[in-house]
């Protein structure tokens, strides 16, 4: 089921299969799930095999395409119907991230205008292989964008992993610090491990480690001190879901650490891909929060660090008000002040 | 050299030796080290075994009296020169933890007026049960003055363990919470993990449980999202050091968790006990901060969870300026507005 590969990419499409990075492996093994039914994808997002809003999405859009193509004998009615069930099963997967029903909807869209099956599961297959190719163009813009943001020598700080692995390649909040490297600029970043499923230790750190990026890795409760006794330049992460007024959700332990980025005078950056901010979301409040099993709070890799039967409270995502938000960076620009008005514009 | 027993405290003077709870071992064992000599308690600090600032001190107090009670043959001047020997080499076990000097301090203070060595390592005894004594006082006198801060119902936050394992008994931000138990109070509180050593999931966690006290475990990273979600009443902490302005020393996390409460509208107090706060450390930028070995943080109870050889940045310890500090809960009384005033009252 598995093969070990040296190069990577969070998803590669083979045609009959999907080769997913197991990141829940990381950082001790470089392991591809091949994936061949939608089933597996649902399952793959479920249990975070694949994490990161854009890589979900994309991983969701090839989810339909592999049905799509083992369903090529069904009615052109039976199969639209069917394609709507199927992306409606895959929604279901996580709730809090935007990408995963944007890439849904852009699949079921792509077929609006067509007329059978045949063609349907044509147009699908294009339809996510070009989200895939976007994503990649995206990031290297976001990165670029970012980088009119920071100058040689910053030193930033990251939350979770919204890098490589995240989406279809250079990431979004780690986007500059590839750019930069490849611009010989010297960038270096602390890293938060972000409990409780470890996405900083085992995810940033190896990623950018790899690159070759200077990475030093923290706790998340040594955000305050690092940013105050190490001359931090700027905070920088992903997103889940940015709101119409620019409220983001994202891994938890962002909103803390936007709160203490504003105490403390440091800069704190959202980088978005346009497809992560969802204008019919009015305002954070409107993001359902995801919460998560016990298990992983209680458990570090099956071993237990907290007493047996202890009550729990396990959310995986907060939500950061706009106005702890210095800026929001996307392909298309950054967003700031106004977001509701700022973000409206970067959609059209 | 260990025996498991069931009823909880954090060291037992046995005469010839100590039972020290050991902490590393918790929840999972409750084991007491059988302790003989000061090289033991130096190594027990050093590794943990015994934390808690009031713990400590008291831990340091008994090592000296190990020391004093096997060299009775000692002339009285070579036995007070090696006295403060001892107690040298004991205060290099940890740096920030004020109490340990303070207790070293007591010990070699109360032999000034001693003519023979048969008589020191009396006195020596002596100080250090009344030192315990006192603390287990100091405590529930804390727990009264906090309680007076808060009402039937409140939910509360605390980071790390400031709880009866810390002390000698009821410990000192945890005070409160047993004090209210006894009364018939219905108080909550959310206990942070504390990375990278979770004594909030290993220790606050299982000694709240223990006791009865309604208690739900979080990772550090959620402290923002669970005080503006679930109506948080106020943060408790303890502290390792205060300095004469209030800037108060606490385990690495509690900065970040005043900026968040400071930044939602919600009291942060620490509670210390009179002997934490040092008039002769003028402010927080005098505290040496502990920096600990890499492994706590990329390795869990021996697990990795990192990448091998990443960069890391592990302080121990972080300092919390005292103008995101509420009011400071002590024995004697409640320190408010301007500490080096409120403070140095309280202290003559």
């Amino acid at each position: 089921m598995s093969t070990t590969e040296t190069q990577i990419s969070s998803l590669r499409y083979k045609g009959d299969h999907l080769l997913l990075l197991d990141q829940q492996q990381l950082p001790h093994h470089t392991v591809y799930i091949n994936v061949t039914t939608i089933e597996q994808v649902w399952d793959c997002i479920k249990k975070l095999n694949v994490r990161g809003a854009p890589a979900i999405g994309i991983a969701a859009a090839f989810g339909i395409v592999l049905w799509a193509k083992s369903h090529t004998s069904l009615s052109f009615v039976e199969f639209k119907e069917q394609l709507n069930c199927q992306a409606a099963f895959l929604s279901t997967s996580r709730p809090t991230a935007v990408n995963l029903f944007w890439a849904l909807d852009r699949i079921t869209a792509s077929v609006a205008n067509v007329r059978e099956t045949k063609e349907a599961v044509e147009r699908i297959e294009q339809e996510a292989l070009l989200i895939q190719k976007e994503d990649e163009e995206i990031c290297r813009k976001i990165g670029e964008n970012g980088l009119t943001l920071l100058s040689d020598g910053d030193r930033l700080m990251t939350h979770c992993n919204a890098g490589g692995i995240a989406t279809a390649k250079y990431g979004t909040a780690l986007a500059p610090l590839y750019l930069a490297k490849e611009k010989g600029w010297n960038l270096s970043v602390y890293a938060n491990e972000t409990r409780p499923v470890f996405q900083g230790a085992r995810l940033t750190a190896w990623e950018l480690k790899q690159a070759g990026v200077d990475v030093t890795l923290i706790t998340d409760n040594m955000a305050a001190h690092t940013l105050k006794t190490k001359q931090v330049s700027a905070v920088i992460v992903g997103c889940d879901r940015v709101a119409a007024n620019g409220d983001t959700a994202n891994k938890i332990g962002t909103f803390g650490l936007a709160l203490q980025a504003k105490a403390l005078g440091i800069p704190f950056y959202v980088a978005s891909p346009l497809s992560t901010i969802d204008l019919h979301t009015p305002t954070g409040d409107d993001i359902p929060i995801e919460e998560r099993p016990a298990e992983e709070i209680t458990h570090v890799q099956g071993v237990p660090i907290a007493p047996k039967g202890v009550k729990v409270f396990n959310p995986a995502f907060d939500v950061t008000p706009h106005e702890y938000i210095t800026a929001i960076i996307t392909e298309k620009g950054i967003a700031r002040g106004n977001y509701k008005k700022a973000l409206a514009k970067l959609k059209k």
